[in-house]
């Protein structure tokens, strides 16, 4: 153990208080401070959009322990022995003297000799840059006071128009707590689709789940003016003007790196600070952890800038273990994320297949829809699992879930199986828990992967839905063929699709014409897998099956 | 692809149906047949506790595929084009001649040729060969007639006083659904613990779970006979007589070999069809999959037998796909299992600790207690986590886990870093999606992991419930030393604890004796770590923290 003596944090939201909690349980006798420039210390901001909603009722749960202990500065005092300065801002660093200037709350400055300096500086709401951007109720949500200041508008001032500017992370929580406050949601979003870290078919699942709760989801929508006398009225945007009470700017986060700059430490090529897997900066004495830093794409292996207080944690607790002499490494992510939208649980790790196919991968991709768990249990809910996996590796390389099913827990394996690095074919025998409460007796995952072993085996030619649709709408001369039942074709059905249930398709197989493709599908497209075998066996030339089936359509359905 | 023609399957609930599907869609022109002795085809084995405690209402349903459709034998011919013969039993095979002779319901006799045998005859619940066992309403709960004949005594009987004899899995579930169903139910099991899968204080902790659903668990306990006229009326056991109006003989089942082991074929150690990974019997042209066959342990490398759906049909696939031509193997299993015991979801992979000594591991283990998601959540749940590491290579072993929070999610996790031999440092930092409604900031696998590397750092001694009940019991000379708050001490505690809640602890250091061990808990052992350091470094020279604190102690709980 090192003897570390003097610990300087700047930051006390996230990785700061982990960083100060873990060095005083390594090094007790280490005097360590920690410099927030807020009030308010180690409080959940991904929690905010819960504390907005009011399915959390109280702001201080968001800063208390489990047990229900506040973390302020007496608690850091009493219960870790951490100084806490807050309300005090870090406005220079000395590298040479070793010493960090702060500025209090009454503009009282001084100097804060260290040993050792961290930053966890955190990142910061990018405020967009459309005229009148500073009109009032044109709001942000990154910290508590954002919350407090939205649910004055929706308690107070009953506001109900309002509309969200970028359909990120952010903008798609904040989305779904607003409209549990009963109000009237627009999401405008620049780009074709909102959440970009989606495939965009997946993403308009995610939009049509959105619809279906009354959100009104405007993506390829340029906001290109707030109006408003004080406070704002009204959005313009190249497709319209939208009357709003309030607004929330959800475009982004920036890494808070001005200190970090102007005392010069590398700044990496994603603007966030560079570190080295000890989460040590360009200065040796310098460590640095949470939104603020830039990581490493496990898959990959380029710089990347993901944000999340998962990351913090880790980071914090490794730049406190090096430190304090012990070594350890973070090595890095894969972009897990998930995401509640209503009913739905969205949520991917590593590559999409657009992210694959950017990287120089040759994508393979497997859409499998099905039940979260045993299909008779009445706690079933659907999944919906897309999977992307490299042609000449067949490593997987990214999963993307959505749906009411459990995504979560799908999301976390697929991390697991893409960090070991393995096949579809080792993922398809891994030993998954099961019993019908908890999976299907071939789980989720391992039917997505023997979907994909098919494929890459030549069992299977997969036709997207994007691909598909694009042929129905050139009017090309194709045989959509729908293997379902009379029933399931009774309910909903693709257009100009032709019905030909998968149990009479060995004596029908003369209505087909052999000179066409013919594209196979249904609900899931197991069926419309096993259509496209005895039509290949039938010496059909040009038979393919259209990943996902019915369940995973994102475009328009007819229902009678 | 090999040009295989004749195939019969001898088996026709999980595996059997499985490899036909499969051998269909890989070679259409081959003529497969499948012998299935009961009237009933492709049923699902583990739905039927939901089927007896009304959750799955129609006995069609575990039969259905996700579309609802039956699959019997017309739904074979006309979808799978597969021949079956049910209610037909295959009474000898000539290996010679490769050919089968099975009897069908009528009596008559028949042989059926074949180029590949595959051999999916399951298992058959043991017997236990107990006075009068074959008086009625001695039941098992392994087909669907007996979850029909169990149904018919609690509707049309009234049967209300139910023993439960064995408290494996099986004996768990069955517990469950009958006290659903309003039986007044008795576990007897002959062991010192429920769920031999689980180290002895994660099955208490169980055992009290069901205790507090009204179940009386008798472990320790045998049955020496039966009674009743005609049937049954008490069950006998050497620690009193209990009133039966039914019994479920749940004492585990025992692969079915008879056929396979009069045709010649090897039988492995553990009494099941021995297979190498490509599903190959002893002899080359017969295959066996399912719950007659012997699995290998991922982690010892030793024989196991582990009967599950979920194995049973990965190992299907890859029986039919190497029948077929393709190459395929099915490495082993790692004995994970997930379980639904009223509100707990109980789960494990691995080994457990006792089963990690005794092959040969010095394990370290780690508690990890916490919510399933952000604490402040009003959908968190306790989840109660044990990890076993390996102390010398720092590897995880095995994962078990407890309480009302998703563990399935963790054990499907842990399964992963297992297989990927994944050290408990890998495991620290691996990418886990992170969202309040979905997680904490800090997984708890996560933050189990880290628990067991302070262990491996010597940061931390722990010290199980067990050995602290034992000294307890023995009334050795030490401070049981409880830094909660007063007001969690005031509503539970430790018997024989002494309180100073951690916020106090510097300043009441003289409160406590320097010659005696101390061992210090909270509510998880986290307040608990902390005072332990505040102590070391105090120079308290024996410190150990409690495993688990009172989240997991498994004994005498004091309420005041």
């Amino acid at each position: 153990m090192s003897d570390v003596k003097q610990v300087v944090i700047i930051g006390g939201v996230a990785a700061g208080p982990k960083v100060a909690s873990r060095i005083i349980r390594l090094a007790p006798d280490a005097e360590v401070t920690i410099v927030e420039k807020g009030k308010l210390l180690s409080y959940a901001g991904c929690g905010l959009p819960y504390y907005v909603s009011g399915v959390v009722k109280e702001q201080a749960e968001l800063m208390s322990t489990p047990v229900g202990v506040v973390r302020d500065p007496v608690f850091f005092r009493q219960v870790k022995n951490v100084h806490v300065m807050n309300q005090t801002e870090a406005v220079q660093v000395d590298r040479a003297g070793k010493r960090v200037e702060v500025r209090d709350a009454s503009g009282g400055r001084s100097w804060l000799p260290y040993d050792k300096l961290v930053f966890a500086t955190g990142a910061t709401p990018v405020v967009p840059p459309i005229p009148n951007v500073h009109l009032e109720n044109i709001l942000t949500l990154h910290g508590v006071h954002d919350a407090e200041q939205i649910k004055t508008l929706l308690s107070e001032h009953k506001a109900r128009d309002v509309v969200v500017v970028g359909g990120g992370l952010i903008g798609v929580e904040a989305t779904e707590a607003l409209v549990q406050c009963g109000c009237r949601v627009t999401i405008v979003e620049m780009l074709p689709q909102i959440l970009g870290m989606l495939d965009s078919e997946i993403a308009r699942l995610v939009e049509q789940h959105m619809e279906s709760h009354g959100v009104k989801v405007l993506t390829g929508t340029k906001v290109q003016a707030f109006e408003g006398q004080g406070r704002v009225q009204a959005v313009v945007t190249d497709r319209g003007k939208l009357p709003a009470e309030m607004v929330i700017a959800a475009v982004g986060v920036r890494p808070a790196v001005g200190l970090a700059r102007a005392a010069g430490l590398e700044i990496g090529t994603t603007g966030a600070i560079q570190v080295d897997p000890r989460m040590r900066t360009s200065d040796p004495d310098i460590y640095a952890s949470g939104d603020c830093v830039e990581c490493v794409d496990l898959l990959t292996g380029k710089p990347c800038f993901v944000p999340l207080g998962s990351t913090a944690n880790k980071q914090g607790r490794v730049a406190a273990n090096n430190i304090c002499g012990l070594d350890d490494t973070f090595p890095g992510v894969l972009g897990s994320t998930v995401c509640k939208v209503f009913d739905y649980c969205v949520a991917r790790t590593g590559l999409t297949e657009t992210a694959a196919t950017q990287q120089g991968y040759d994508p393979v991709v497997a859409l499998a829809p099905a039940a979260d768990r045993a299909h008779y249990m009445p706690t079933a809910k659907p999944l919906l699992l897309k999977i992307v996996v490299d042609r000449n590796s067949r490593r997987l390389l990214g999963v993307q879930a959505t749906g009411p099913g459990a995504g979560d827990k799908r999301i976390d394996v697929a991390a697991m199986a893409i960090t070991a690095g393995m096949t579809v074919d080792q993922l398809a025998q891994v030993d998954l828990c099961y019993a019908p409460p908890y999976a299907s007796a071939m789980d989720n995952l391992i039917t997505a992967a023997n979907v994909a072993r098919n494929k890459l085996d030549g069992l299977m030619t997969g036709v997207s839905a994007r691909d598909v649709n694009r042929l129905l709408q050139d009017g090309a001369d194709f045989v959509l063929l729908d293997v379902r039942s009379p029933a399931e074709y009774g309910q909903v059905r693709l257009p100009h699709s032709t019905l030909i249930p998968l149990g009479k398709l060995r004596s029908r197989l003369d209505e087909l014409p052999r000179d066409k493709p013919i594209v196979a599908f249904c609900q899931i497209s197991l069926r419309g897998y096993e259509a496209s075998l005895i039509l290949k066996a039938a010496g059909f030339k040009d038979v393919r099956v259209l990943d996902g089936g019915v369940a995973m359509w994102p475009f328009e359905k007819i229902a009678p």
